[in-house]
């Protein structure tokens, strides 16, 4: 049985998402989730959703709420007993196994740093995003998450536990790892590509080299790491590319079609590629380099897609990834 | 009559593209062209193409040619005849108005400096790259060349030229300026970031403050700031976004529209996206802050994308932008 801590206060539409993926996730077999979040309003809304099921999920009360745009040091020194504190209390004291939150990243990682900790063999947690490709199988770019200053060391930290993490979860052999920069070859990119690429050379990790922006989506490459700025600018760039192009096509298709039979297809046919792009890089991001597993969420994400970071989380788990990550970084000293 | 000189050996389907996109160009009123290149090469390819308008065209011989992938720095010390120096050389002498090329952008970025030399008031010119947004008008990110490492004072030297830009050419009174970073909040992003907000606030330019990656495309801010590593970084996953969403919704609507009478409307809705797609971002970019008009265009330029940026560099040799930018900078001291 996998214990799964969710904060169901974190996203955009909270707690309807939470609960909702909560629901569909607790079908799975040998999956429990505690919610975290003020128990009255939690209690309501599961009366809503689930009339007669409403006891499929445990709740957690905890009324502090940090907010999307907080600041998080602030947040995080005022508001001990936030939703995200209380949940990640339960999982440091063995109650549960793993933690989830669709809310604030900055917070979600600093109180991780305070609370779950940080592995002994590593300097700084990363949030890996899980992007989609041209390719069945998605690329790891990390950290995607607040580490905007990075040094070598970190980088090859990251490439260690995003390769970890490709060959546990996603079943990759010996996965190849490249380094974000501006231009393929070794000299190309900026101070930190270029001490990092001597220092990935030398490392044990599977290196291909500079890769560019364009690599990330063709799925040639498994594991990409770069500096937190640079992941969180590709991160919201992805986002926003994408919302413009569908919106233009979409324009476009109505605009040809609509006096068609075919424009009927249309809706669907975008219908089935949101799924799909959105399960794949909306379903969390899971921060590497804690004791203890952690998924991040989209702000957005929608029931299906907090089911999904669920079922990531219990994967993780039962994968053992943090302590697999440890052992990794063992080796390597 | 603006004078303009397309290095013809530059793109991936040199010369073709460039004689295609040259032969569009001129049958505009007052444009001129003239073709660097080796001479025996374009004038078979202009006869192929153009039997008896051939001469429409002026050519200059030139037979080195910089390699895509060729290292910038002994590529152009060895090369001192490339198509690349040879055609700034025409600007600089007053012969023409203008250069394009869709060679190697750190070549051309190079030998202008050398060649057309940089404003006096610049430090180091910039390429800004027109980016298409949800809204009619397009958001100019700069620097997206190759400077990989920049200060604050080159950030807000970009801002100047990029504002100049926007006003002069795009018509956009007063453009709003945004500063590429990880979070709106003043203290969010690293150390380049934080220092160049400081910056711009004290300008004179229309600062909006931090911007994320997904605003570049909903068109709410004219002009958008980051070092050229950042900047090629956001160019390259734009690219890579959109070539696999459009893989990928193709092959979904091809496999659901196929057999009704719509399907056979979606190749021409795709058609007339891409167009309007391709013209906005591969038809050129601007080297801002040298002293002559200079137009980057995409390796993989059409014969439309050429005769694109063609308009492009007479519009802006016509509105005298090198010297409105100067006299922005004078402003400014």
């Amino acid at each position: 049985m996998v214990k799964i801590v969710l904060d169901a206060m974190g996203g955009d539409r909270a707690p309807v998402s939470e609960i909702e993926g909560a629901l569909l996730a607790v079908r799975d077999p040998g999956v429990q989730v505690t919610l975290v979040g003020p128990e009255h309003q939690l209690r309501e809304e599961l009366q809503r959703q689930a009339v007669g099921t409403e006891h499929a999920l445990e709740v957690v009360d905890a009324t502090e709420v940090i907010g999307m745009d907080e600041p998080v040091v602030q947040a995080i020194r005022r508001k001990r007993n936030s939703t995200i504190s209380v949940g990640m209390r339960l999982v440091r004291a063995g109650q549960a196994n793993a933690f989830i939150s669709a809310g604030n990243t900055g917070a979600v990682m600093a109180t991780a740093k305070m609370i779950i900790k940080t592995l002994s063999s590593i300097d700084r947690p990363a949030v890996a995003a899980i992007l989609p490709t041209m390719t069945k199988r998605p690329t790891l770019l990390l950290d995607v998450g607040a580490n905007a200053k990075c040094k070598p060391i970190h980088l090859l930290q990251f490439a260690i536990m995003g390769a970890t993490y490709a060959q546990v979860v996603l079943g990759i052999e010996n996965p190849t790892v490249g380094l974000m920069s501006i231009g393929e070859e070794e000299g190309k990119g900026n101070q930190l590509t270029r001490e990092t690429h001597k220092l990935l050379e030398q490392s044990t990790v599977n290196f291909v080299g500079n890769v560019e922006g364009r690599d990330i989506y063709t799925g040639h490459v498994n594991v990409i790491v770069c500096d937190g700025f640079t992941g969180n600018v590709i991160l919201k760039t992805s986002e926003g590319v994408s919302e413009m192009l569908l919106q233009v096509l979409k324009k476009e298709f109505f605009s040809s079609l609509q006096t068609t039979v075919g424009g009927m297809l249309v809706p669907s046919a975008f219908e089935h590629f949101w799924r799909r792009f959105d399960y794949e890089e909306f379903g969390g991001a899971p921060l590497l380099g804690v004791k203890h597993v952690c998924v991040i969420c989209h702000g957005r994400s929608s029931g299906r897609a907090i089911r999904n970071a669920i079922r990531v989380a219990a994967d993780l788990c039962q994968k053992q990834v943090p302590q697999r990550i440890e052992m990794e970084l063992a080796n390597l000293e």
